[in-house]
């Protein structure tokens, strides 16, 4: 069964299309400058790549152009045979707990949550909009951010505020990242040959978050309310002391939102070391000493540290902590920075096989009282199994 | 050599005259409604208290009467007996990592910082001038509730904000209850036999903060550029996600002010439970199973088990945990909640010794890796013997 994983941001629209049950990707892409000048679009087919000039007023017109090079290339011959399309939808609020089928219902819910998640929930619907009325006989599937999280109990998800914030505004954890949460639980039940996997997985790209997974279940995660919570990331901040927002304020005469902005665009990596929101930028950095590398490298271990800590306790037994996302994935130092200060617990790590590079591997040792592995995260075939799931 | 312990507030005035080195307490009392109607002041002296209406339209008028107490109850037969006056001072900014003695650049500095605490140091000012003019023979010493947290380092104190925020507007970790964690650390060092003790101290009362004591040192504490960080206190929230008060005004129709506002006085148990900002009546709510007061405690227990979690990584070594303040002295409900959750770090209660009433106990059983205590804290003693070791 072939099935596109759409990912549509407010500019921008990624695709991949699979061949299902199969997870083989037959082509994949992704149109950019949407409604802007100099857009484009690019195509990844059997390992060539392909970069296109065009004029894309609107995402109907890449979704148009996406379907003439599913013909022109011959991955179908017809629409009819793309049978059904997964679109990533940041925000499910506390509605939703599983991937969904769209109809008029969950399209109208998914606006409604746009109070929520205002920079993405509306894209996202401009693109399963333009994919609905360009290829219509397919099935449209919504797969949340935020689902995989519906499992974490009101006494980790509430803040400690008044508890009219919660039932009048939602205010409430949500969390993020759920799909690759999910995708690297699903992983882990077969790496570890068992079902009720304990599990503390560390999702460590530009945004970044951290799951405590219980019995294959989410149970916590470190971003909050909105993303901008937890680790420190790329421009993010994370976690902050909220008291000092109004003394910036006064001190930099600027309003909310401008600080709002600061604590988004321009905290974080970027913010402490003044090099760079890029983590490979700060690791050389701090391999040639700069001390202010030095500090942001040594902050960000010691936020994932602190968060591994509390979810050790807090799962009371983990089968294993597992890295994945840009840092995780690909940066050994990181990973090796974290598990030395997890000594204290009985993890150990085995630095040789830690500096392997594989989709999937073990860097733990054997004395360790836990597994720590390496977890390439597919977002994209997530969402096409989700699909597939739900539309076979 | 008497010694007077001054906590003054913006119209309030607490005392104790001591006796040093002999810590003996000779008389104590408080001040309060200074400037307001219906003032009225409470003296103790050998168990025996007293109730005065009278008027107090500064606190200059404060200190006289209590001078005119300290004679004709025979505390002294002069003023000039009065060797040294130690006054609490809220925030001494980076300034100062150890107590005092004032002169007129130690005034001006306590002002300056009136920026970073502005409901604190301004009054904390108004109560060492009342002293010095009224009592102009005395040593003034002033112990800042941040000094003991200056041994923090730089990675645990900064937060993941853009850095010219702690350059240009002293955005920084300060911490608080400094007094209290410095004196439990003194406590322990002979509880221990030891010198570079190595603890978590949980000051627990209606405000209340943990701190990682490393050789001696704080190495960090969960209060943060204000009080109003880390634990969930009486009504404060303690840590939020800060992304939520835009989402709030914008719902609530209140500007900023009003939201800090209410994160600081009709949040934390006053705010979950929507019973009491009190400890005790939620316990008692708690234990007749009521569902808001359950959410109340495992949340509140819960915020404190993951920065003992914290702590006990970044430490890597851990002697003893101590419970102090009014919670961490007399609920051994709370204490019990907290080490029960502590069993994966090889933590363990005896509830035998946990259900005793002294003011310094041990509570953990002999399996434990880490030793429990009860320690009562008494920053009034400590700040007197920090006046004593100045001003002797």
């Amino acid at each position: 069964m072939k099935i596109l994983s759409v990912n549509a941001g407010s500019s921008s629209l990624k695709f991949q299309m699979y061949e299902m049950p199969y997870e083989k990707v037959l082509i994949s892409g992704v149109f950019e400058r949407i409604g802007l000048k100099d857009s484009f679009y690019t195509l990844k087919i059997d390992g060539n790549k392909v970069k296109k000039q065009v004029n894309l007023e609107d995402h109907e017109k890449a979704v148009e152009m996406l379907s003439d090079e599913l013909i022109n290339n011959n991955i179908v011959s017809s629409l009819d045979e793309i049978k059904a399309i997964g679109h990533r939808v940041v925000h499910g609020g506390d509605k939703y707990s599983d991937s969904v089928i769209i109809d008029d219902d969950v399209l109208k819910t998914v606006e409604d949550l746009s109070k929520l998640a205002p920079l993405h929930n509306p894209a996202n619907l401009i693109g399963i909009k333009a994919f609905m009325k360009k290829i219509s006989k397919a099935v449209s599937v919504a797969i949340f951010d935020t689902a995989f999280h519906q499992t974490i109990e009101k006494e980790e998800f509430l803040y400690s505020t008044p508890y009219e914030w919660y039932e009048k505004h939602q205010v409430r954890k949500y969390g993020f990242h759920g799909t690759s949460h999910k995708y690297i639980t699903s992983r882990m039940k077969d790496v570890l040959n068992k079902e009720d996997v304990n599990l503390i997985t560390c999702h460590l790209g530009n945004g970044a978050s951290l799951c405590a997974v219980k019995n294959g279940e989410s149970k916590d995660t470190t971003m909050g309310f909105t993303p901008n919570a937890g680790l420190i990331m790329g421009t993010r901040s994370g976690d902050i002391d909220f008291t000092l927002i109004l003394h910036v304020m006064d001190e930099e005469e600027k309003d909310l939102n401008e600080v709002l902005n600061d604590l988004n665009k321009k905290s974080g990596f970027l913010g402490i070391s003044k090099i760079s929101s890029d983590s490979r930028e700060i690791e050389e950095a701090y391999l040639n000493n700069d001390e202010k590398a030095v500090l942001t490298q040594k902050m960000y271990v010691k936020r994932i540290v602190s968060y591994i800590a509390k979810y050790f306790v807090f799962l009371k037994e983990v089968d294993a902590i597992t890295f994945s996302g840009g840092i995780g994935e690909n940066s050994s130092l990181t990973r090796k920075m974290i598990i030395e200060e997890l000594q204290p617990l009985g993890i150990y790590l085995d630095e040789t096989l830690n500096d392997k590079r594989e989709d999937e591997f073990l860097i733990s040792n054997d004395s360790s009282k836990v597994k720590c592995y390496v977890i390439k995260t597919d977002e994209e075939v997530m969402i096409a199994k989700e699909t597939y799931r739900l539309a076979k």
